[in-house]
């Protein structure tokens, strides 16, 4: 039993891990800030606590976002796209979400267009 | 041979399918549109000819995006996570990214806070 809703459980295509990926992005600012995974309780626990939570697939355990840096992310609002696949997850985030420091995950820019 | 500069094929981690998911948002609103995924030839031609490109998974071939629909994505940025396992790809979406006819393929709302 991971406590999330039946009617979303029965919506999420999962992959072979039993994960979804989540785009997480600053609400405000609209900046795309990391990809993480969910299972269905790091889903049901991000739905209900306010606190973006993940599946660590490099841990193989849930993590609560900021548990251990302080860089939480408070859940503005949730939604799942068109295949049911994939989840965006939108964010007030404290600090950098980066472990690097950086704000985002994405620094390395491998093309940029005038 | 995919043309691929071995420098950023270096540094890609690919999953068990050689695939990285791609997310893709509209440069300037900062929308997510979508989730996609690439392998090596499909982040070789986005990067080299101006139009996003990936690996439709449920074809199994590679999808010049708009290709059919005509709602292509001109490419403003492509950037690679802290961990080598994630693209970020901004583009000047043309029509909506969504084949459901939606702007964007996250119109499913799961948590929306006041």
């Amino acid at each position: 039993m991971t406590g999330l809703d039946p009617l979303i459980a029965a919506r999420l295509k999962r992959d072979s891990n039993g994960l979804v990926p989540a785009v997480v992005q600053q609400h405000d600012t609209g900046a795309v800030l990391m990809l993480a995974w969910m299972n269905d309780a790091a889903l049901h626990a991000t739905l209900t606590t306010g606190r973006a939570t993940y599946w660590s697939r490099s841990r193989g355990s849930m993590w609560v976002k900021g548990e251990t840096s302080g860089h939480h992310q408070a859940v503005v609002s949730v939604a799942l796209d068109c295949d049911g696949d994939t989840l965006l997850v939108r964010v007030d985030q404290t600090g950098p979400a980066c472990h690097t420091g950086s704000p985002t995950c994405f620094a390395d820019v491998l093309l940029e267009t005038s």
